[in-house]
């Protein structure tokens, strides 16, 4: 099963892609998407909009997750982010892949061990835990929260086999 | 030349389709998009998106029109706001139809006369610019949009024509 962790941005979206094999996870790949400022706000939510649309396509995941959004001070941000939010977890659900969403604090806590790591020790732990990936910011941001959802996943399938 | 015009809301989406020929405008249509509040935001982004994209499949307008959002003083609602509003600009743009952002102080002013126009004048006003129209609420503000749409395209259309 191939998990698709998305961190979206109206500037960047960052993407990664593991593969999830029982307790096992793998890297697959990983990027951004990035939109184009010279052009409107609609053409920029269709660019990222179809930019993770090809990455579904390329990588074929089963499932998705997102990180359930930080709400900025700034209200302005908070709209600019809600409307990539909403363009890129379109993709996803357009493609009929459940979306799963979680809190910052268990992502940190699924990757790091602690609910209150900093953002450097996050890609750090990414970088260890999926050996063969190079990914930083955006990226890494992307692949924790693939891995927060295959662990997850993996709790949930174990309750429902009974153990 | 039809111009859609779009109100986005996560809950209910209004919509709005007028026919504009030179000075002339009529009423085509207008109704909501829902989204079931008891399904996932990414299903009910997908709802919102797909509803959009059926309007436009249905009645082939040639432009689309949204009001800049309000940005409301509850960050969660805000967030809530934006990503129902990138799931809704996505379809126009996916459709290849440029879609024009006017704020809220100049559709009142475009339809009412005055930018601080109360939003039963505004209801009012549509229904009495547009006869047969018996929209409300949501799709009332849509329809606004749109002739604000309308009476600033042909304002730029005379401007390019020399007059």
């Amino acid at each position: 099963m191939r998990v698709l962790g998305l961190d979206p941005g109206l500037r960047v979206t960052g993407w990664g892609m593991i593969e999830v094999a029982g307790n096992r996870l793998s890297y697959l790949g990983d990027g951004v998407v990035r939109s184009d400022e010279t052009r409107s706000l609609a053409e920029r939510l269709a660019q990222l909009h179809q930019g993770v649309l090809a990455v579904i396509a390329a990588w074929t995941p089963g499932e998705a997750a997102v990180e359930e959004t930080f709400v900025n001070k700034n209200p302005e941000s908070t709209l600019k982010l809600g409307q990539a939010r909403g363009a890129v977890l379109l993709a996803p659900a357009l493609a009929g892949l459940p979306v799963a969403e979680y809190s910052p604090a268990r992502v940190k806590q699924s990757v790091v061990g602690s609910g209150r790591a900093a953002k450097e020790q996050v890609g750090m732990m990414v970088r260890t835990l999926l050996p063969g990936c190079q990914a930083a910011a955006d990226a890494a941001d992307a692949l924790a929260v693939a891995i927060c959802h295959a662990h997850h996943r993996t709790t949930a399938m174990r309750v429902g086999m009974g153990r």
